[in-house]
């Protein structure tokens, strides 16, 4: 392989791929990128087996051919050229790649090509685009809710409920739920449930960034795959039954506050300053549209007086402040409406606004004081 | 102690002090900040016994008083409030202080304020004043060049040598050396050596931040006292002779080259990309107006090539690559000339400029090959 291309683009190109890039895998090939001629274009691909991003460049293509290059020690040379046009030369015999710049050049010991694990992309017809920007809001409304321990894989995943011209997108941890509901256009009849993991969804936002450009998403037995013009994220899907999450999804409420977003966001993040070391338990409590948010420790105390418009029964309950802390910055409106049907059942947490979404958080039982 | 002030002030002068705050001290005490009001500023302080720091700002006093807050908890909190007047009012029974906000307040266990130390602001009249420009350029120039390790302390000071209206920086950890020479003015004859921790002068360089105001220097026995417009940086000098370091700066050299500073430095961090874990030893040869710059490790080889202007002999020599980036970040000047007696004698840095200005590197012997 022989190309020629500019230091700009290569170095975007590889700072892409090479988040699939495990250090930590026992498979010392993983730790390297995979580069392949395609006509007049670069492959990229990089995978640590459970998710693989492959990404094209347009390049000068001198000599066709394909080489594997360790990622990191790549990258960081190739981010400290100088701006100008760099050559790639991979010895087909040695496996090493040669980086000419300047007057100047490295050569970079790489790894037998054919040692690279296949990675065809799968074939499917169940297809559906999202635009990048209502796939970026959905992703960030749910997928912190996913749980961080590996021991039940289900959890660390993402539901999406295709059915009809509808997407349900849920994630929980037991102890907190979020639900976003979407439309898909010219699907025709989609019914199909998939858990992505929480991982590859945040390397999809990285990926998406801040573009607004439709995103293919393509469904097969035990994969997805995300297209976006030259991006391509594929990532195996979590398999077992998602539990049944509308029921616990509260219809009726005895009680509800609406609240700024900001002013509740704010006054959570001081109150949990003083809580105490692993936990953030912040009290609430609701009476004559005034929420008083306080927590009392050995540290000290906080006291935060906030105004609401409150309807139905006064209430007292416990939240984790983090939970309620995340739930905020992503919630996307100026107002929220909070709603509960008793002190030890779930908050429902939902936008002032005609999107469908909701959040759910289980309070924290107090002990009698 | 009651006082009203704005949040944004308040901010800016805890974050100062907080600086001189150690959370590791076995003294808890040493994890608060002090407050005391004098007149119509209050003074706050911090110290974790080898540099203190302290600062006044101007507030509304309402109540005098002292009071000592723990600093994490303090500025955490102050961070987050909304931009509008705070009340900070301490109960002297219980030590607590109370931080109003809005309709909102906050209630932080204190330390009994008599158990914080006596900080006694050394008076002196060996003094001399240097602009914060021109002491943020010296600090930085040498300090680089302190040993990290604190078992020989002497090395981890920087030495200031005074004698008449002219001062020697001097900082070597045994590898490598720095100087710089300033001139005083006004000082009339101050004769004396000190020597300053590293630590110290780093604190003072956030301290002085981009400011160019006086910054007024004073010595005793065994302190010195930095002092800004409002902060004043206190710490122990470090005891003991430093070693007569103009005996290892060579007065010849056999060979100089001239080269651009940041083509050097760009083209030694590629190349030390390249070295192994743990060492960063990169071989230079010097040749017909011709630097190039190797390394030939298991990863890979690196070669850069950069023009020089060259008098004197032919040369090939190994630096430590990360001790030469260090150099190259502070020197100052666009080209630098490097001088050398002989591949195993240390290299002078030296800026193109009229500036007084050296750094000295120790070779690096290589194994035979």
């Amino acid at each position: 392989m022989k190309i020629i291309c500019e230091k700009e683009k290569l170095l975007e190109v590889v700072q892409i791929v090479q988040r699939a890039v495990s250090l930590k895998n026992p498979l010392p090939i993983l730790s390297g990128i995979k580069f392949e001629t395609k006509e007049d274009r670069v492959l990229l691909t990089a995978t640590d087996l459970e998710i693989g991003i492959q990404c094209t460049f347009q390049a000068e293509i001198l000599e066709e051919g394909r080489a594997v290059i360790p990622a990191k020690i790549f990258t960081e040379l190739i981010r400290r050229l100088p701006d100008a046009p760099v050559v790639l030369e991979s010895d087909s015999l040695t496996g090493s790649v040669k980086v000419k710049y300047g007057q100047s050049e490295a050569n970079i010991n790489g790894f037998p090509v054919d040692e690279f694990p296949d990675f065809p992309l799968p074939e499917s017809e169940t297809q559906f685009y999202l635009s990048g920007d209502i796939l970026r809001e959905v992703i960030r409304q749910v997928v912190f809710a996913v749980a961080a321990d590996e021991n039940r894989p289900i959890f660390t995943g993402v539901l999406f409920e295709i059915s009809g011209e509808e997407v349900h997108v849920v994630a929980t941890d037991t102890h907190r739920l979020a639900w976003r509901r979407v439309s898909l256009n010219n699907v025709g009849e989609l019914n199909i449930n998939l858990i992505v993991p929480g991982k590859t969804l945040n390397e999809l936002l990285r990926i998406i960034g801040g573009s607004d450009q439709p995103v293919k998403v393509t469904i097969t037995e035990n994969q997805v795959l995300f297209n976006t013009d030259d991006v391509c994220l594929i990532s195996r899907l979590i398999g077992g039954q998602f539990p049944n999450y509308r029921q616990v999804i509260p219809r009726e409420h005895i009680s509800r506050i609406r609240i700024k977003t900001r002013e509740l966001a704010e006054a959570t993040e001081r109150a949990a300053l003083l809580t105490r070391e692993g936990s953030s338990i912040v009290k609430f409590n609701i009476q004559d549209n005034m929420l008083v948010i306080s927590v009392n420790t050995e540290a000290g105390s906080v006291r935060e007086e906030l105004s609401v418009y409150h309807e139905g029964e006064p209430l007292q309950f416990a939240f984790n402040a983090r939970y309620l802390s995340d739930v905020l910055k992503v919630v996307g409106s100026e107002e929220i409406n909070i709603e509960f049907t008793g002190p030890l059942s779930p908050g429902i947490l939902k936008p002032v606004s005609d999107m469908e979404y909701l959040s759910l958080l289980l309070p924290v039982r107090l002990r009698e004081e």
